[in-house]
């Protein structure tokens, strides 16, 4: 099969990619459509030590099923799929957080092949079907709308909170929406108009990245979905005295922290990485997030090292990927 | 009055400093014993840009109290004080938090001549009477002891808990003994085994720094009690996936996290600064802590200077001033 591979630091596309080899309780995938994450960019900048096919977002159609694997989804059925796969046996897998497992892997980003490709696997029970309401094109988005879904697990957002959202990019844009979904007072900054305005539309207040001075201690809860270190130091400006700031970006490379003013001001910063899927598919099917206006261009596979050329310049939103 | 007083990067002992002038509500407090804190210390290097008497740890008597404060302590009263002092006026003093109010004074650290002296002040509401069955050198703890138990206001810590302390400095024996105060399996980790002593003698677990490498990924909770920047990176290894880092140290500078380990793991960094008073007399009160041997010298404040000088060495635990 075609697959985007990553090795030896250099990306290339291969035609001749062996078919995934199914474990028991795995099912193989046909990918109908792929996104580029910010987080494929920085592995090809050598976060993670990623090798192999990259890619985490799809959405795909069950070819067939492998072994004694229990229950749905059936082949033929359309899927899109949690993409930590953990070990099964330890305690937290046994207490249903395999996304913590720490001989986990990851789809496309630890130890297991990825979506951008013609087929992909992954644990049945990682897979859910996709209502029919939703086209292949939002589906594609469950996975970063999931992650954006993860903030509500990790920071106490009510409709009596004041939560500011850094970084206008396609991660910044769904988290905005996800949190204004909780009736939070909303508050995008980044740095373009037009980004801002796919927020504004929702009724999302926006300001630019050069006007947030007189904001400085205002928010309950920040956001840092810009994946750059200023925007962690901007955060800790915009928080009250006991505020939260949520860590949604990964990025390569150590940052610089003013750990005293943690302490000082007893902020909290709170990492957060993935979400649960079923809440995400819940807003696509209800079109309560607008993903549509995050979409700048779609590549066929074929032409995927290009793709992710276009996927790292600036102002570009999601790239995805037709096999 | 004599008090040792930082200023153009310079400690010295003056010995005809102003007496401190009562502003309506604020009391004139006799010192009678003060601690230095690597705080003091801190400032000395830098941290916090302050200027004037250093010192916010102390026990004293109240020598008179000015304008219309209502209520006790009465002069002659034996009291210890907390070292923030609110506007009064703002959401958060109305709230009862003048410990984050942003107009705030800060006895020795923020705008506020500290402790390190004949006589301070502070309002009267800040302070507290001391129980007779505290000795001096036990009460001049309750300030450190106090802000070992704001760990309990900013992380659930119960007698389920598995807690790592790291720092076996006077603030780690501190925060080591009040969160084992909760049933929680406490584990102590330092470099030092004369000061593990202290908290094994409590019934802490104890280990050697060089020995936690068999320990990663263990701890619910780890508290950072070291003030060095490489005890940020232990406690993150130490750490289970969603674990808690309390940071209670201050120093100055720039920390390296590794930023994309927080998110991945899903880790809190929660900030911990000071804590109440009323709950630290009480385990001084009970005897449930162990200060008096964290006691290393007692100095006369006539020689302050030579005290910072000692405070600072290596392996040198609590230095008292004696005025």
């Amino acid at each position: 099969m075609r697959a985007l591979v990553f090795r030896n630091n250099v990306l290339t596309l291969e035609q001749n990619y062996p078919l995934p080899d199914l474990q028991s309780g795995e099912a193989l995938i046909r990918v109908i459509m792929a996104g580029i994450c910010n987080t494929d960019l920085e592995i090809t900048r050598g976060y993670a030590g990623f090798t192999g096919t990259l890619g985490h977002e799809f959405v795909g159609v069950v070819e067939r099923v492998s072994g004694t694997a229990r229950g749905l989804p059936a082949p033929g059925t359309r899927v899109v799929g949690e993409i930590n796969a953990g070990c099964g046996l330890c305690d937290l897998c046994r207490s249903s957080d395999s996304r913590h497992c720490a001989k986990r892997t990851v789809l496309g980003i630890v130890g297991r092949d990825g979506a951008h490709a013609e087929f992909l696997k992954l644990p049945v029970v990682n897979l859910l079907p996709v209502p029919s309401e939703i086209p292949d094109e939002q589906a594609v988005f469950t996975e970063p709308l999931a992650a954006a879904c993860g903030i509500l697990e990790r920071a106490s957002i009510s409709d009596h909170s004041n939560v500011a959202v850094i970084g206008d990019g396609k991660l910044g844009l769904l988290c905005a929406q996800v949190v204004a979904t909780t009736g939070a007072k909303v508050t995008l900054i980044g740095k373009h108009q037009g980004k801002l305005q796919i927020a504004a539309r929702r009724g999302i207040n926006t300001v630019l990245l050069d006007q947030t001075k007189a904001r400085a201690r205002e928010f309950d809860v920040v956001v840092e979905a810009s994946g750059s270190p200023s925007g962690f130091a901007l955060a800790l400006d915009l928080l009250r005295p006991r505020g939260v700031l949520v860590l949604k970006s990964t990025f390569h490379g150590a940052t610089e922290i003013n750990a005293a003013g943690i302490v000082v001001d007893e902020i909290s910063v709170v990492g957060s990485r993935c979400g649960r899927f079923a809440p995400a598919l819940e807003l696509l099917k209800t079109s309560r997030i607008d993903v549509q206006n995050l979409i700048s261009e779609e590549f066929a596979l074929s032409d995927g090292v290009r793709a992710m050329v276009r996927a790292a310049d600036t102002g570009v939103m999601k790239v995805l990927l037709r096999p």
